[in-house]
């Protein structure tokens, strides 16, 4: 490992801590203005849902994305959590027997598996409901004019043109076998939607004009690509002990990835020309966007 | 029927008319900005949750509210068709075998029946984050400070301290069956939350000062305590074909409910309590309150 890979597992270590704190801290057993009650075995299930040790790399994009425009840092660390939010709540229900039926999750019992599927439901859509709660709250000082661009942007990125929309095309896709343009869709809906959100969210908390935004926004379209390709490789060769998953489900389904249709070597260049062209996309920033591009460079080599 | 309850009726029906072409258009097959695609099967599932003919209750108090206190009439018209979504998404959940397992709804097949389990869980999680994109969307024309309100309010609302709390609530009553502190929290949470929200919010549409909104939100409270003693009378008298669904489940699940602690005339004593107090809070407003009166006296005797 090289001395600039080290630097940055060392920082996305460091905001993986205080991003888990201010998750611990918002799902408190402590009701909020308006809140009747938070029932313990919901709460609980939630926690178990967010609580999970994950790398946080969608809250790490929001937070280097913020600093490197100058946006306000408690802010983003709140936009963040909110984020994670939903990217949890989308793996408790992914879980669910209706969908992936999976049991284990980063090695642990899923929330289904721990609670009951009730229990999931719910906790999934309260998680949902809470990164709302979490932009719109006196707490995060933002002005409502961006709070709002944050509720629109984020809206958009899960819901069913977005998240939601990609898992209903993922499940399709079992028996629809889509195209290449078709895979890039569902893939961009899927996983990419909330990556690009996170890079886009540091623009809109730090007020940047039209033009930085869309920048941040097409950066996160090729690291939420570079994801997904990664994760394609991944899922052909990496074992179950290192994912914390079962792995090797796409083929066993027969579902269409790019390496089903292009094969490894196709994958494998593809990804480096995403975190290539992500890269470029950077230059205009210097040194300052050194963690953002090392956070490309990550995704497209992560193991697990 | 008096000719006031007349009235009262065609007023309720004419917005239903306007409410349910309003989430038509929301749920159309055109991709808003940041959208990438509407999944058929997904979008299909959403209207069937949604396009369902219902009495449009909540938006037609988020309309009254707003019209009593001078607020604009579109954006109630789209704040309404939003709570709607998060009403609609919550049915959608309900209905899953993991929950109430219920086939029908409104005489027509739920959504998991019609489609598959995963999509709708999916078509849920996809209507609740779409009232907060309808919230925040350019097309409604409200000062953002305003939306901010109302994206806290109805998160506040519908989350683990407002319905989905109420919900799980409503799923331990089975066993843990609690006394009647314990009830009033649960149904307060589980109906009561959303039905406030909607007279709260045509108060923050509006801009009124907070002694206005506090009380159009104990109106709302009243209400929503009305609604749910209704229903547990409704629970104990009607019968299937007149509900568009199974009765009698409470008692068949030995659930606790204000009528099997305390019996029928208890409850329709604080129903016809409620209602009058409801009334009161609206004094003030003379003859421009009819309406949402009305509707407190018809959430009170309804049939179903």
């Amino acid at each position: 490992m090289d001395s600039r890979t080290a630097q940055f597992e060392h920082r996305l270590r460091d905001n993986a801590i205080k991003v888990e704190a201010m998750l611990a801290l918002l799902l408190a057993d402590t009701c909020l203005g308006g809140e009747r009650a938070r029932p313990a075995s919901l709460l609980a299930a939630m926690r178990h849902g967010v609580l999970n040790g994950g790398k946080r790399l969608r809250p790490f994009l929001v937070i280097e994305s913020a600093a490197l425009l100058g946006g306000d840092a408690d802010a983003a660390l709140r936009i963040g959590a909110a984020l994670e939010c939903v990217h949890c709540y989308s793996l408790v229900h992914d879980d669910l027997p209706a969908m992936d039926d999976d049991d284990l999750r980063r090695g642990k019992p899923t929330v289904h598996i721990a609670y009951d599927e009730a229990t999931a439901i719910l906790a999934g859509d309260s998680l949902l409901t809470y990164a709302f709660d979490i932009i719109a709250a006196p707490e995060t000082a933002l002005p409502p004019a961006q709070k709002i661009e944050l509720v629109l942007a984020l809206a958009r990125a899960s819901g069913i043109g977005g998240m939601a929309g990609g898992q209903a095309l993922d499940l399709a896709a079992e028996k629809d076998t889509p195209d290449e343009q078709g895979i890039m869709t569902l893939q961009a809906m899927k996983t990419g939607a909330l990556i690009r959100f996170g890079c886009e969210a540091g623009a809109i908390i730090a007020g940047a004009d039209n033009e930085i935004r869309a920048r941040l926004s097409a950066f996160g379209e090729k690291i939420g690509l570079a994801f997904q390709l990664a994760d394609d490789l991944l899922d052909l060769t990496a074992d179950a002990a290192t994912m914390g998953k079962a792995t090797g489900k796409d083929a066993a389904r027969g579902k269409g990835t790019l390496v089903s249709l292009h094969g490894q070597k196709w994958v494998e260049a593809a990804l480096a020309r995403q975190v290539q062209e992500a890269t470029e996309l950077l230059a205009p920033f210097g040194e300052k966007a050194s963690a953002l591009i090392a956070a490309a460079r990550f995704v497209a080599s992560r193991k697990n």
